[in-house]
Order: C-alpha cells, then structure tokens, then sequence
C-alpha cells in the first residue's frame, strides 16, 4: 500500500531546469491495446484482462527501465489514492475507477495508468522546465511496451483513444509553474488569455475546473492530432520558456518598485506559516506561495526552495488525513497541517544554521 | 513642547485593580468660573482671562499636589495636539480649540483642561479599576482650586455648565476596558444594551461616535444631576467589577471550549506582529488586542502586559507621525509602527530571557 512516507516523486526535490517557476513537467502518452474495448466501454472481465496484459507487458520490461510496482486502486482506503492524486501520480478520475490500476516506477519518474479513461496513459514527471527530455523518457516506456503489446492504431488518425481529442499522438505535456509575480502585478490574465489563443491550456493545479491554488498553475498543449510529437514539445518548451521570462519580469518589477509590499508580504506567511496553530488547506497553499517567493527573492536567504514542494503535497487534505487516522476531521487536519509546517521550517532553519 | 517620549501616564505602565481588563478609569469634574461666558459664548479677551485666572490658580496649588505645566493648544502643531489626545490626556474637542489650554501634573494622573467646553475640566487618570479613587484624587483638585476660584454654582442645580447633561455635579466617570473575550463570544452587544438600560454609556476607545478599535469600550455613566458624586463614582465601579468578571468568564469558557481557536487566533497575532513590514493602525489595535489576550491567558506568559497598553498607545497615529517627522506619509507611518512592534517586542522578549 502507497503510503505518504514512502512516496517523494522528484519533482518534489525542487531541481531541474527553471525550477524556481516552473515546479515540473508531465508528459503523458494515451494508449490502447488493439482489439479491447476502450474502458467506458469495458466490462469486468475485460478490464481485468487488460490489467493482466499490461502488468505482464510491464514485468518483462528491459532492466535499465528500473524496478515497477502495480498498485490497483480496489486495494486502496480513498485516502491513499487520494495521497496518489496529489502527488499528480494518478489522476483524479482514475481514483474513481475500481477497475483501475497504476504501475509506478521505483524513482516516481513514471507512471502508467492502467483502464483510465484509455487503457494505458504512460505519464514522466521530471522536476523543472524539461519537455523533450520527459517526451524521452515516456516514448522509450511506450517504445519497449509497443513491443509486447499491440496498440489500436489507425494510418489515417494516428493512436486511437476513448476520446477524440486525444486521438493522433496520445500526447498531452502540462507544465507546472508558480506564477506570484504574473499574478501580483496582475498580468496573469491577460497573459493567459493570450497562450488560449496560440492552443495553450491554463489551468489551477488540481486539473480541469479547479482553481489556482497557491498561484500554481498547469500550462499544457491543446491539440493531439496533426502534429508530431517532437513539434507539441518543442511548442510547449518555448513557451514555457516565455512565461518563465515573464514571470521573471514581473517579479524584477516589483521587487523595485514594490518591495516593501513585497517583504512584507513574504514576512506575513512566514510569521503565520511559523506561529499558527490552525491552517486550512488554500490558506497553506496561499502562504506557502508567499514563502517560495522569499525565497526565491532572497528575502529569506536561511531557507531552502524544495521546502515549499514538499510542503505543497505534504499539507494537501489527502496526506493529512493519512497521518489523522481515524481522528481525521477538518480542525484535526488544520492542527496537524500548522504543526507539520512550523515543525519542517523549524527543522530547516536548525539545519541552515540560522536560530 | 509634549514630545511623545516625555509623556508616558500611569495608566500605560498597566498596573492597578483589575488591570487586566479594567485598563484605566478616567473621571471628570466640569467647573465654570462665576461672571464669565461659557467658552462655547467666549471672545479672546474673556477666554484669555480665564486662562490667566485658572493658570494663577494652578500655580497657587500647594506643594503637595505636584509640580504642573501649562500647554497652550496655540503653540502646539497638530501632530502634538493629537499625541495628546490619543495618550487620553486632552480631548479631540480640546485640540480643536485655539483659546484652549491643558495643566498636567508631572506625573500625568491629573490633567485640567481650560476653555474646553467649559472654563475647568478636571480629569483624573489612574491605571485599572479604581472609581473611588480617582474621584478622591479629583475631590483634591476641586477643592483646592476653588480655594482660589469662585465657581459658577447654583443651591437648585447644582455646578453649572455649558451643556444640560453636565449641570449638578458636573461629574463623569469612565473605565476603559479591554474585552475580547465577550467580544469573541458573541455576548459585548447583549450586555452593552444590558448596560444601557442602566443608564450606562458604552463607547469605543476614541470617544463618541468613534467605533471599538481593539476591543477595547470606555463604560460611562451617563447621568450627572441629581446624584451624589460618590453614588455616580460606587455605582459605575461596582458594574465596571460586574463587566470584568463577565469578561472573565467569557475568557474561561473560551479556553474551556475553543482553546485551539484561542491559541491560533494569540499564535498568529504573534506572527505578524514579529514578522510584517506593514502594519495599519487598526491592524495593529486588533493584533495588539489578540496579544494582550495571550498574554493575560499564559498562552504567551513571556510578556508583560503593559506591553499592549504601552504600543497601543505610541502606535497610534500621531505618535508616528511626530516620529516621521517631514517623511509623513500613510505608508511610512505603517513602516515606522512595524518597525517599532518589532523592535518593542523583540526588545521584551530578550528581557524575559526567551531567545
């Protein structure tokens, strides 16, 4: 069973290229075993077949691909796939499916999820700035599966999946990015608005329809047909590029033209982050935001940017209602959540030697 | 000149009966001299008449009364009037008047305003609950001045004044109170009309009109005719006792039964009064107040509570204001008070020992 501890994806080290905006890349491929009913369409019998195919695909994959757990949601207590969720190891709509599975690489560089909404979406999550190099990494997991499994694909349409938007390549890259600066100098609209224009999606942390929470949000490409693979990377890396040196702009322009609004900004979450004994969920999310930005200013030098990653998935509801066990309720997870962070920057600041 | 550093009243240091709540009382005698306008019918001739007598009264008191000085509002700036009037020794009307003037005693517990509404107000101004006292401290004044001064009196009415509501004894009494925990537990309103029904006036810190900055109320008798002053005096100290042990059991029940609330809500007042670059007045009353609530509950037992009533104070607008001197400016007003929180507390606490 996946359980909090054990589960410390890379991204959430903070490295990379870009990292101190953009948090991640994802790259996912779409994929669907030849002659299966697409999974809306499954029954039982036929999903676990799939499953049964796929672990057996995923077993004989070549060593230097690195060691793979299977981990079936019918497993699981809800908050463990939840805990999944919000590593973005699986998606919330495969939490939902109790046919559904993930096969999870030991580093977390990559998951596969197994009866989603298509049979395979084979995921690489690579901390930073970095799509060619996750559009690597998925396509070489895709290339030695192809070799034992057969895909549904047409010549005319390219990989065929459940849905038509991901028909052709199968590919959707999301990049994460913390954008406080586009969002305090209150160019984040228009800029998004912009990216819509040029096919680019930009969306809250948590998906579709979700917010943004703790001025994080996943930029990702549109389109799947019609384009090559390579070209949807490419795209994506520059403008991820563009809105990483925006970003950069806006938070040159105010830190000289609003820094003490900006200092006191970043004092307020860290005396608030470091004394309350009560923090809600978006409250974290908000403050934590405020934080990275110090640090990513140097207003406050003492303290390490992966702490504002880790804190990000290690205060989200899911991963702290794990650790309530069956006190679990919201006050208990807010007195939990406030104690985790004064405890982590605590333990920081002991280490950075400042104290 | 009054220089905000010089004047620090007794009722600051946050000592006296009940002063955990009970902040300071504050009673008035209004006295007029027999053969002159009231000030509100005065020209310059009679009003500077008046200050010549009551000055020569002042000067003629005996030795024990302490040594007083003479401030003209006429040679103070605004700011210094208002420093005055924020440090409860004058009234807004007061700073108002070009013909007015104030005698404080050296050690700040009287203060006689001249040519306020009427020719005297003779103030008391002592530290926690103590209405007897402050009428025997005020009793003295009267007294001993009308030894020089022939007061405008009537055997029917009683002292007369310039206004109906001051006509008999002239005698107002008030206690300023602290009261976050009836604030917190939804009972201030209830009780306020309680007490209005009683004759008693309950208004926020900055006199009439003026809203609850802080929790903090100033309770008042509302009728001045046709009671003794010892009656006024007993009868506002006994319901001032009765509002402090109601403000104390609010504050037990709430630390009975919403402890964490308490200790989050003191925590993160902590918090941004130690960290923030910006702090707005009224932030800072209602922070100040969170303090002084954890300090009085031992959540934060490192500090004294003279604390609060003293920043409270020199965190008042004016008082900033003199120390920015030509840089005055709502925003470096906000600097300079986070500033010195931070410093006072930071202050305090290596003091106490902690850090």
């Amino acid at each position: 069973m996946a359980t909090p501890e054990r589960v410390v994806p890379g991204w959430m080290t903070g490295g990379g290229p870009a990292a101190d905006i953009a948090l991640s890349t994802r790259l996912r491929l779409a994929r669907n075993l030849a002659g299966e009913p697409f999974p809306p369409r499954q029954d039982g019998t036929a999903a676990s077949r799939v499953l049964q195919r796929v672990g057996a695909a995923v077993a004989a994959l070549p060593q230097d691909h690195g060691a793979y757990r299977i981990v079936r949601m019918a497993d699981l207590e809800g908050p463990d796939r939840q805990t999944l969720v919000e590593q973005h190891l699986i998606s919330p709509l495969l939490a939902l499916r109790a046919t559904g599975a993930v096969a999870l690489r030991a580093d977390e560089s990559v998951s596969i999820m197994i009866n989603e909404e298509d049979h395979l979406r084979i995921q690489a999550l690579l901390p930073g700035l970095q799509c060619a190099e996750a559009l690597r990494v998925a396509d070489a997991v895709d290339d030695a599966l192809n070799a034992s499994l057969e895909y549904a694909f047409s010549e005319e349409w390219g990989y065929l999946a459940a849905s038509p938007a991901n028909v052709g390549t199968g590919l959707r890259a999301s990049v994460m990015m913390h954008l406080p600066g586009l969002v305090l100098a209150g160019q984040a609209a228009p800029l998004f608005s912009n990216l819509a224009q040029m096919g680019v999606v930009v969306r809250g942390l948590h998906g579709e329809g979700s917010a943004a929470v703790g001025n994080l949000f996943q930029i990702s490409n549109q389109v799947s047909l019609g384009l090559a693979e390579e070209e949807i990377a490419t795209s994506l890396q520059a403008i991820g590029r563009q809105v990483v040196d925006r970003e950069r702009s806006a938070r040159e322009w105010l830190f000289a033209n609003r820094r003490t609004q900006i200092e006191d900004r970043v004092a307020r979450a860290y005396g608030l982050l470091t004394n309350a004994r009560l923090v809600p969920s978006a409250e974290a999310a908000a403050l934590l935001s405020d934080l990275r930005l110090g640090i990513d200013l140097h207003v406050l030098p003492h303290l390490d940017p992966s702490l504002f990653n880790e804190l990000l998935v290690r205060t989200r509801p899911a991963f702290l209602q794990a650790a309530a066990g069956d006190q679990d309720h919201p006050a208990v997870r807010d007195a939990l959540r406030a104690t985790l962070i004064r405890q982590r920057i605590a333990q920081a600041e002991r280490r950075s030697g400042k104290d």
